[in-house]
């Protein structure tokens, strides 16, 4: 088993709709856990909640976080809004325990699931994908200072090269374009799924950081459309942002595979990271 | 009071955080309310439910779609996730009465309310407003034939004033560029809000037309961001698709102030028109 699908594992707890899962520590970044990460989590349990109805596929999961995810016991409830023919919809709150034993709601999330390998009709894409340079041209994310990788255990679960042409704001030097883009695989060879492209969508560094602005910068909103099975090999991740709204960003992804197809894009509201005191 | 005002009032029902509210033929589509004004609902409603806790201002508002909004009697269920101190979230579902009596969910949503006048922060906007032509030379959409605008109460609605180079699909002659824009204001004069921005995001024919794929484009999901309060005057609406994938599209559609704000943006995937049998 690879530590990806570790990560998203659940065994079902007492309540109907509800799934127990763990969150490990490996996958966290400044204490809590990759928000991505997080909605790959409530995206395997959908996925058993709805894959009985015949819809195992994510086609548009949208997250509103609420609390950062903390390593240790959670739950996805999970809530069946709507079995329809070709898709259907559902709710999730991811639940944990807070330090007194009180309910912590960290993500909501609103999502249709589908069967993908019914989907049927045109396609007709109109973007292109990154042009990247070679793998060995690129920056290895786990190169990173030491003090950057302790603060981000995530980093080592990827195998992610960044573009060098948009990494230049890790020497300081950002290219204030809010772009950032590289190849990615995960670091243990598992091979990309339709469960794993909410986790790509985020595993990124916050476009922001191009901007010049280093730091967290907490999601408010996230939404991601899939729109095809990945195919086996390294996917293609791109970041970037066209605007700056009041302190708040949006980030849009797109997640391309080895056969040029654009499996997955995503759209996030974030608040830019707050100027060091 | 305008008719817009109207069409989005709501009267406190009994259970808490519910909120009735009555919808008017006045703005159906093909015999459904249109999703867009559902939304404006819905804000009003979650405005009142957080503006007590200084959140009046929708800043982001995801909506999963489940069955078409019916004119008549509706209840609009209120409840808050979180109160913090900058932003708080809530869920809400729009709920009718079926043919039998039975409850009928036409509409989840989870949001983000703020307060836009403390909004503070960096703005950074790379994107430009639309290049339209003036008014008196863009085509009104309510001198559409007799027998699209029996079907659509909607479009007498709004002062919409389309960009000829992009409603060719209108006489037969779509463009295939995946892109419809035009003016757009209230037909009472009354000034854009933040309330109405989720309406204006939807107001558009859908940008399959310009794919040349006539007929209704059922929404799945809809989530609009809120970056600015509109100055009152003509907005200028922009939608445009990026791509299709297995009969699905991802629309995008910006709207913009009389003083060049981009004030509200939104991405909403659709699924293609099924070709008439």
């Amino acid at each position: 088993m690879s530590e990806f699908d570790d990560a998203i594992a659940f065994t079902p707890a007492d309540a109907p709709g509800s799934y127990d899962v763990r969150l490990d520590r490996a996958w966290t970044i400044g204490g809590g856990i990759n928000g991505g990460l997080l909605l790959s989590v409530i995206s395997n349990a959908l996925s058993d909640a709805l894959g009985a109805g015949g819809h195992p596929d994510p086609m548009s999961i949208s997250a509103y976080y609420l609390a950062p995810g903390r390593p240790g016991p959670a739950t996805v409830e999970t809530s069946i809004v709507r079995k329809g023919g070709s898709v259907s919809v559902a709710s999730a709150t991811l639940v944990q325990q807070g330090a007194d034993g009180e309910r912590v709601e960290s993500i909501k999330v609103l999502a249709t699931f589908t069967d993908l390998d019914k989907a049927a009709g045109e396609t007709d894409v109109r973007l292109t994908p990154p042009n990247l340079p070679p793998l060995e041209k690129c920056i290895r994310a786990s190169d990173a200072p030491p003090e950057v990788l302790k603060e981000a255990d995530l980093l080592q679960r990827s195998d992610l090269r960044l573009d060098p042409a948009t990494a230049m704001w890790a020497v300081g030097k950002p290219s204030g374009n809010g772009r950032i883009q590289g190849w990615w695989r995960l670091v243990d060879g598992r091979e990309p799924d339709v469960l794993a492209l909410p986790f790509v969508c985020d595993v990124l560094p916050p476009v922001s950081m191009d901007l010049g602005k280093l730091g967290w910068a907490p999601t408010l909103e996230f939404t991601v459309h899939v729109l095809a099975k990945p195919a086996p090999g390294w996917l293609r991740v791109v970041h970037f942002t066209e605007h700056v709204a009041a302190g708040h960003f949006v980030e849009d992804c797109q997640v391309w595979d080895s056969e040029d197809t654009l499996v997955a894009q995503s759209r996030q509201l974030a608040r830019l990271p707050r100027p060091p005191r």
